[in-house]
């Protein structure tokens, strides 16, 4: 059974003072669309975010922040040799990393090896919607970025992605479920126009290598990521229309305050 | 003589209408200064959006989606041949696809003759302001992205270049002009400031994709694009400035309800 | 001892009037993250921005435009033959250049040499935050992109590189310093959230470069672009978070009238 997870929580609330306090430097391989948004995101949060692979920032960058995230269509930009040394640079200086294997199982077979290619160096973290996780873990994938399949479908197949791989891994959908393999942890609510913003589950991977920078319990940040990004965006729905709630939701993210 | 097309008429919603049944996805390689605004349009009028050359996507996405938009300044994170083979691949599949050939022939030559070389994929849809198509029919370019030269001025050049290469071509201005050669359609109003609004061309490529996607008349879905361009910008006129002007264009875009 | 320069100052409003009437065509070759704010930035205030390494454009745009502007970060998706071509391109045609070394020191060798690669060609103006400022003078670095430095602290550093490059050298903080190695121009003011927007420093180098494009004077046509950022982040104190405060200061930008 999962166990639900809010901004309700205490629990919630210390990884987000843990995070204040700490600021983490938090490193990001994203795609261009997502970028502006994620950066904007983690600031808002009080992390200290650099993105982008300039000459050497992917091993010195990876070995050095607090946290990375890879989300894959980062291939955009780069060569899968620049996403495999940032995720081996994390993996060998112990930083947890976060993997989005965005559109992985889409219909790009040469894309879905690259981001099988990082899977050996570990990550702390995987997130993705419904299809592109159930691809990951061997099934069959979604219509590009878009999901085509139920978070509540494919729970059990998350939780053995988590138990192969190591990883937390989070499945997005009007549920999100969060999982090491044998813990569930549930966020509800949010905002449905969270799909109508592109980058929005890029940024979520974002948010959750922030948390995971000075966590004690991994799958407690990763649902408290969740949790930070759905009440942003419950907060946020008095917004006209999708353009507004993009702005509204970072307003929202940039002032929640853990003590109320 | 043009005849005027616009929001008002009912074969534009109907193009619209069958966009929200359909949900295309439409596959974009753009720029990646313009590439958020052109997602976000397109989530919110109802299309699924994928955009960028990761590995094996210009290929596979081309040719799998339901129609693709090349934005010439995509070259700046990709090669001609990247290009050229999400092009081909549209066309060999039979994809309807879109040529923005924004900033031709404002002084560039290896760029314009990598966007030349596109024109043998016979492109579905040809956009871009007065200066780039007057350019690209063989005349003289402009300043930069900005134009120089008038919509009016352009438009017996823009129908010879409709001709030419058998695509339907439409000329941005205070008055649009949307042509196969023969018929032409003419969208009026909008908001000036879309000028002012990084990407915003380029956005309307991308929603000319969407609709191109599943009409039965390209003419009447680059005008369709047009009109819902335009009267999503008349609706965000109540904008204080240009920053918020981009974010109620989005509004409005994702609030355009056919039946209404 | 400093000057202050503020929107209040008529010389400060006679570099607006100049940018205004010229509409100069700008530049830049900057990162993907802050790409879209500073192109919005520059259409704001009245200037022609076009973006990014497409093929033959470091050549040929920096040449041709009326200013450039480099952002080191623009090594994610170039390489440091292409920053030095667009800055050799501008050295060479008598084009004012801007400098901005984002995340200099921050701890990867190999992007800090390719920036100092960019220093033969004689920069117009360099801007940053203290940290990347001390260290390109050969101090020690901050933490990413964070500065971990103040503006105070670093004004006699920043004295001394203006002087050993030849360049007016501005560092950004609670108190901005622009300096021409002898005189010294501090702009007071702003609003904390602009370290909360990701790429707004970006986009003061931007400005800096509409600015430099028509001015007789560069160390006043610096200091013009600080006061007009500051007086437009001021101006959008009002709003409610981090997401609407990046899209109020567009929106002050472009309401800016020198003549009020």
């Amino acid at each position: 059974m999962a166990s639900t997870i809010s901004w309700a929580d205490q629990a919630v609330r210390d990884e987000l003072i843990a995070l204040k306090h700490h600021q983490p430097f938090v490193y990001g391989l994203t795609n261009y669309i997502a970028a502006n948004l994620s950066a904007n995101a983690l600031l808002a949060v009080g992390a200290a975010p650099a993105i982008g692979a300039a000459l050497d920032w992917p091993s010195r960058f990876a070995a050095g922040a607090n946290a990375l995230w890879i989300n894959g269509a980062a291939l955009m930009s780069s060569g899968p040799d620049t996403l495999q040394t940032a995720a081996r640079s994390a993996h060998e200086a112990g930083r947890p990393w976060v993997l989005d294997p965005v559109a992985f199982g889409a219909g790009s077979p040469e894309y879905d090896a690259a981001i099988r290619s990082l899977l050996p160096f570990k990550p702390t973290a995987i997130r993705g919607n419904a299809s592109e996780l159930i691809a990951l873990a061997g099934g069959e994938g979604g219509k590009g970025v878009e999901t085509t399949a139920r978070s509540d479908d494919a729970l059990p197949i998350v939780q053995r992605l988590a138990k192969t791989t190591g990883a937390i891994v989070a499945v997005s959908g009007p549920v999100d479920y969060i999982t090491d393999g044998d813990h569930v942890l549930a966020t509800r609510g949010g905002d449905a126009r969270l799909t109508q913003v592109t980058g929005a589950g890029c940024t979520l991977g974002a948010l959750i290598a922030a948390l995971l920078a000075n966590t004690k319990s991994p799958l407690q940040a990763v649902g408290a990521a969740h949790a930070i990004y759905k009440v942003a965006a419950e907060r946020a729905a008095h917004a006209r229309g999708t353009g507004s709630f993009a702005v509204a939701f970072l307003d929202e993210l940039s002032l929640l305050d853990p003590a109320n």
